[in-house]
This record gives C-alpha cells, sequence and structure tokens, in this order.
C-alpha cells in the first residue's frame, strides 16, 4: 500500500494543500480540470449575478454530468465487452469444432489415399496376370 | 434534436432550476449523487471548520476524483476492447483458413471416393476377365 502524501493544488486563485494516497500529478490533474471548468464558467454572461454559492452548486453539477456520462460509457463498454467475450467462446468453439473435423478429414483421405495405393498395386498386378493367362492361351 | 427542459433540483437543501438538453430524471440522479456527497461530507469529523468555500471546493475534487476514476476506467476498456476487437480479427481469420482447407480436404476426399470406386469396378473387372482367361486355358 502507498503511504500518504500530501500536495498543494491552486483552484479558482486559493491554495489548497490536500493529502490522501493519491500522486501529486492526478491531484493537479484535477485541480488543471476544474479552473478549466471555472474560465468555461467565467465566459458564460449572466454568471456574475449567481452567488459563490449558486456557481459552486452549477460546478459540481456540470463535474458530476461529466462523471455520469464517462459513467454511462463504462456501463455500455462494460455491456460490448460482454458480448464480445461471448463472440470470441463462440469463435473459439467453432475453430475447436473445425479442428476436429480437419483432423477427421486428414484420416480420412490418408486411409483413402492408402487403399487406393493398393488398389493401383492390384490392378497392375491383376493386369500382368491377365496378360500372363492370355499370353498362355496363344 | 430534444426540445431545451426545464427542472427544479434540491441540492444542499436549496432548490435550483435547472434548464438544457437533459431529462429530468437525469438531473434528479446527478442532484441525489451530490447530496449523497454532502451528507457525507456531514460525517466526517472537522468538516466544519472549513470556510463554505473551501467545502464547495473539496466537494467538487470529490466528483472530479469520481469522473476521473471513471475516465480511466473508459480509456482501459476502450484499450481492452481494442485488443478484444484485434482477437475477434484473428480468430475469424484463422475460421476462414480453416474453412477453406475443410473445402479442399472435402474435395480430396469425394475425388479419392469416386476413383476408389472406379478401381474397385475395374479390379471386378481384371478378376473376371482373369478368371475367364484361366477357365479358358483349362
Amino acid at each position: 500500500m502507498s503511504a500518504k502524501k500530501s500536495a498543494q493544488v491552486l483552484i479558482g486563485g486559493k491554495i489548497y494543500t490536500l493529502s490522501g494516497y493519491e500522486e501529486e500529478d492526478y491531484l493537479q490533474k484535477i485541480a488543471t480540470y476544474i479552473n478549466g471548468k471555472l474560465s468555461e464558467f467565467e465566459e458564460i454572461e449572466g454568471m456574475n449575478r449567481f452567488t459563490m454559492d449558486m456557481k459552486a452548486t452549477l460546478l459540481e453539477i456540470n463535474i458530476a454530468d461529466d462523471y455520469f456520462k464517462a459513467k454511462d460509457r463504462v456501463d455500455k463498454l462494460e455491456h460490448d465487452m460482454e458480448l464480445k467475450d461471448k463472440e470470441v467462446y463462440d469463435l473459439k468453439h467453432d475453430l475447436i469444432s473445425n479442428q476436429v473435423r480437419i483432423e477427421t478429414l486428414e484420416e480420412q483421405t490418408a486411409t483413402l489415399e492408402a487403399e487406393k495405393k493398393e488398389l493401383l498395386a492390384l490392378k497392375a498386378r491383376l493386369e500382368a496376370s491377365l496378360e500372363d493367362a492370355l499370353l498362355g492361351t496363344d
């Protein structure tokens, strides 16, 4: 387990000292993200007539919106992944069936090749015997 | 495109009227989520000595943390999905190769079966001819 860390971040022009198990990079990323939202808010017309409290709540809603959108994406991806896993399972199953079919056919082909060889040899012997028999009748 | 809607939500005991393209259910879900965070915060010891402003920032950081965790999960899932797609692609490729191999073997088997049938017929004919020839020599 990682040790508890502490880092200073600047959010909305104020310094906050955060302590926890997160890396400083991660906390700075969060600070940058929130500052970006604050900058966007400042550009929205009529935002000044809102109280600090209202602005904070709107910001919380805005971040929560990002969170729920990401969460929905996670849910969708997890669902897609389940389907994909099922597809992989089915494909592997088909591959095994095919492999069995290939082995059966290969054995069958080998047997038939051997039989063909034997029959050709037998044919040659029969033809020779027939030739001898026919010559003998001359 | 959906029409702009407006809904009232209760966050931290205050009523906010939100307008946008989101469904009311979704906005209420966000409100419930933020209120849950606020309740958790109230239970944390020493939280009272923080100013409203600090509390709001801590809440923003906390929600942003949920967002980034979900986002990381999205990134991981998207990466896994890419690998899974690659796996499906490879499996389909193997299946097609196998299918071609099966077709080749099936054709080969059919040809060999036909050849065997012909050779057996030829063998029968040769055997009959030989028998005739040998009988004729008697």
